[in-house]
């Protein structure tokens, strides 16, 4: 599937209120908030440790996972927001369909992650109502943006892998069946 | 399908960081925040409006969306989140595949909904940073726990049309494929 990553990053924006206000904010916040992202990492994965599901996703990969996550992170505070952003936020929910990991962690994850940095954002801006609240509109909305291309990409990739079951469980051609889908349509 | 609505609404909790301290407190915030949620759902629908791509969801049918959105939002505030709550949750995840909602249309309601939340919230009760942080955190994760039961719904649905498809396109009857599967694994 071609995807066009500008379309993409326009309409995703539009549907998480990501303004281009707070897409500045975001930058605005960054050296304040970035330093102690890693604390947010280190409690995310401890909150995933105790959850059974997630363990054969994590066993003997922790470290690892925690240093792309904190990468991953820490691009949502200074990367901008653009077509690039939007074609390396699909090719991780591309990823995580290839690890068969289930369509729900991605918004499990995102809630946890943003459980942390409400608490950061307040304990580190909290005198200012004002400011505490473009700045959590900001991360929510970025965050937003992220889950939304991650789940449309993770979507694309899973009915992809779909087709491909049933065709090795028809023991049907690719050609045959995109010729029949074209004369069915 | 059958689904373990006990053992969902409690992996969802899990993976959402819905504790019971934080579960009771949506109890204690509900009379402050309800009163205001109509703003929210009012707010919510303008944006929608702004959205090329939900104007054919949207139109002739905005006052009775309006109305069903302001009672699911005020449900996170008042029901107990229960096995009850995840098949409620569950229903609506299905429903939005049934409409051909894009599955990207509840991450993004999600997030636009939360930026309102913390308006709300911060305006409402920013004068106690705890406050706002267990109350921040609290709305947060309840509606995590929505988005993921309601999206493992509408995988579990979409994955489900995708089948019945297949089976359109190649004439293959549902027996036949069940027992290939079968053989297959």
């Amino acid at each position: 599937m071609s995807q066009n990553f500008n379309e993409l990053i326009t309409y995703s924006k539009a549907f998480s209120g990501l303004t281009p206000e707070l897409e500045a904010h975001l930058k605005v916040i960054a050296p304040v908030i970035t330093p102690h992202l890693k604390r947010v990492t280190d409690s995310f994965y401890d909150q995933l440790a105790t959850i059974p599901v997630t363990e054969k996703f994590l066993s003997g990969r922790i470290e690892h996972l925690k240093s792309a996550h904190l990468r991953w992170l820490t691009d949502l505070f200074t990367l901008n927001v653009n077509a690039q952003f939007a074609e390396a936020m699909y090719k991780v929910g591309d990823i995580h369909v290839k690890v068969n990991l289930p369509v729900e962690f991605m918004a499990g994850a995102m809630t946890l992650i943003n459980n942390e940095l409400i608490k950061l954002v307040l304990e580190t801006l909290g005198n200012d109502n004002n400011e505490s609240i473009k700045a959590l509109q900001a991360i929510n909305a970025v965050t937003g943006v992220a889950l939304m291309i991650m789940q449309q990409s993770y979507q694309a990739s899973s009915l992809a892998e779909e087709l491909e079951k049933f065709l090795k469980i028809s023991g049907m051609s690719r050609t045959l069946f995109t010729n029949l889908a074209k004369a069915y349509n």
